[in-house]
């Protein structure tokens, strides 16, 4: 089933509003196999509206699903652009108007005659109960074609589509004998055209399988699309892909679908029963702040030192102030140092530390924005490696922060960090 | 100037990804009153994009602002549909091919082939720089329609859209004789409901105003459109709003339009010549990471402990072991002995702490999740005030960090903190 969702209100178009609807029913409809093949915002206008109608039923479209308009007050003019353009009437709803009353009588209000008008509906529509509000969704034919409309209150538009909408579409077109699964592989610490160059386009090594890349502040998501006749198949074949893609750019990929890597380092940092503190410079606390966004991370996470001053360096870390004159705050040896203060000041298994120039002032020569040293030592090893990343200052924050986790990663794992 | 965005991706059809560009893009085109009359959102198949361009430059828009595709992978296909479309070919533009390799360099990698190929770029295109990537932005004319593509990466795209693509949109347009102003007024510490008792509906008390209330994490932003014959009058209506609301509700607002909290302290400290230090157990760093995103934060933010553990609580922070046995180390008392000890340590004039129960788990008998304390010390006061917040682990700690930079705003300016 090939959808066209249309979204209606100012609010969307302004950028006042997230279009968390669009999101909501995109995820929905792709799990029962429908594709939504195009989205299109239009605000609250007669013409925009009708327009968008029209389009989309002169689209390749077999279904067009409506949120938002419905409401009770001027601004509100969906209702009134259907009847108009499926040429049709207003009809009184018994059951509607009851479900209105029903919901006043609850909140101990009045029924308003606006919420009243709201029973008033298309002669020609299948009306769609919402026992979430007050404006039911409306459900038209027309060319063998499928129009939808549903209050844009999210929770509103939800009940309706899971209740009403979804059962309707697995009926008329039952789940085929396709199962599509989706996976997302998370990389980190490799540029996109780097990866795009180990793994090559996965779709000309499998034909069930598409792949797109998308890059964010913290890596590169792979994002798998697979087919296959039932689940099982289809969760063979990913397999298949994704044991291809970890052979091709294992040590780059540190989760799957919603982790983040410091989710990861917390499972690892767990099972080798480690604790672990923080030294910070450049990097603020935001490593330590993303360490403690994992729920239990007191388990393994004792403490962090923000020395942003040398004399913090000096006092509570115990590196030396020679190191400091001599190569500079921003050093392989200061990084290394802290890394090996704060372990030894909190006692624990591994102290991992920042030290770098964040920008957009605070370069020297030589020692240009966007310079890093993280330092990590545990009972055996104490190194440090450099990086240069290349962002505004709160990007640089977060490429360091995401770098000192994928390094505490890659020493977990017993995985070389060579790049 | 009227303009329909098109946003590609799969991603956002399917739900997996918000399509925050287009409120992005909404937002500020909407500052410089040129309109976003529709947005349509296609997946990343080469007819989709060729149609859904062919329809805008069909339609009434004047602009069509494309985002997605231009990234150095196959799936990435935009660059290719827009030669096809405009029937152009390819020319190699020197300034790109060097912006990337500058920033190659910076990273100190190779360019790959596919990132040298983004410098091959339409003939018939103009070029937009893009200062955060390597696909620049693309301006094409015809029909006296213009046509721009941009990298779907966001901080990619606000870059080009906002350094390159704005600025000439007003040239192209200069503001009409009507002039509307668009403000935020940024509040902290006050439910949205509360809020609005105070105020009331501010266009009752002006016509020329609109007022929308945008609850976040953070507080509630106050967004007032004001109209005026000229900037003057738009300038002054606005003022005379803002006035009203100040008078209201003054005490909560910390900032306007874009500036964050942390940006606000920031400048105070510096006003008055003062320096701080932090100690975090319940936000994990999240103050010091968001007091050190501001540029310059080094003249004023010293050092801070991220004192998660107990052990670490007494050791740096001179924290009496007696009373987090008496108290809890969630708790009024500990609070304060935390801001006191970290500002004895670091030697700052002042020294803010924040103990507290973030949740889903560390839940005890009269000490729900969601429970804060946050201390203050300077060389005259010592205090500490407790707060309750109810949201997932990751909100309360945003929340608790806002409360604690807000705990500092009022205390520079001498606001009580009464709530």
């Amino acid at each position: 089933m090939k959808i066209h969702l249309i979204t209606i209100g100012d609010e969307i178009l302004i950028g006042q509003t997230l279009n968390t609807n669009a999101a909501f029913i995109g995820e929905k409809l792709t799990d029962i196999q429908a594709k939504v093949i195009s989205t299109t915002v239009v605000g609250d206008s007669r013409e925009a509206i009708i327009n968008a109608v029209d389009n989309a039923f002169n689209s390749e479209a077999e279904m067009i699903l409506l949120t938002g308009g419905l409401g009770p007050t001027h601004d509100d003019i969906t209702k009134k652009c259907l009847v108009e353009y499926f040429e049709t009437t207003y009809v009184k709803d018994e059951e509607t108007l009851q479900n209105i009353k029903a919901i006043f009588a609850r909140r101990g209000r009045e029924v308003t005659q606006a919420n009243q008008d709201q029973a008033l509906v298309p002669e020609c529509a299948t009306i769609l109960k919402n026992s979430e509000g007050t404006a039911p969704g409306l459900w038209f034919e027309k060319n063998n074609k499928i129009l939808v409309s549903m209050p844009g209150v999210p929770f509103e538009m939800k009940s309706i589509l899971t209740n009403e909408v979804i059962p309707r579409i697995i009926e008329i077109r039952p789940p085929k004998n396709e199962c599509i699964k989706i996976k997302n592989i998370l990389t980190t610490g490799i540029p996109e055209s780097t990866l795009f160059e180990r793994i090559g386009d996965i779709e000309e090594f499998s034909g069930h399988t598409k792949m797109a890349f998308l890059p964010n502040q913290y890596g590169v998501k792979l994002r798998l699309t697979t087919k296959g006749k039932d689940e099982s198949e289809a969760l063979n074949n990913q397999t298949e892909v994704e044991q291809r893609i970890r052979a091709l750019a294992g040590r780059y990929i540190f989760g799957t679908n919603d982790e983040n890597i410091e989710d990861v380092v917390g499972r690892l940092l767990i099972d080798r029963d480690l604790t672990i503190s923080v030294a910070e410079s450049c990097t603020g606390g935001l490593i330590s702040a993303r360490l403690t966004d994992v729920s239990g991370s007191s388990s393994y996470f004792e403490r962090a030192m923000v020395t942003y001053s040398n004399g913090a360096k000096v006092e509570h870390l115990q590196v030396d102030e020679d190191f400091i004159h001599q190569y500079g705050a921003v050093s392989l040896e200061v990084a290394r140092q802290m890394a090996e203060g704060v372990r030894a000041i909190s006692g624990t298994d591994i102290g991992i530390a920042a030290s770098g120039i964040m920008g957009p002032t605070g370069d020297t020569p030589g020692k240009p924005v966007g310079l890093v040293y993280i330092g990590l030592c545990d009972e055996k090893i104490c190194t440090a490696k450099e990086f240069r990343f290349n962002g505004t200052r709160k990007r640089n924050k977060e490429r360091t922060s995401q770098a000192a986790l994928e390094m505490l990663r890659r020493h977990l794992l017993g995985i070389p960090y060579d790049e």
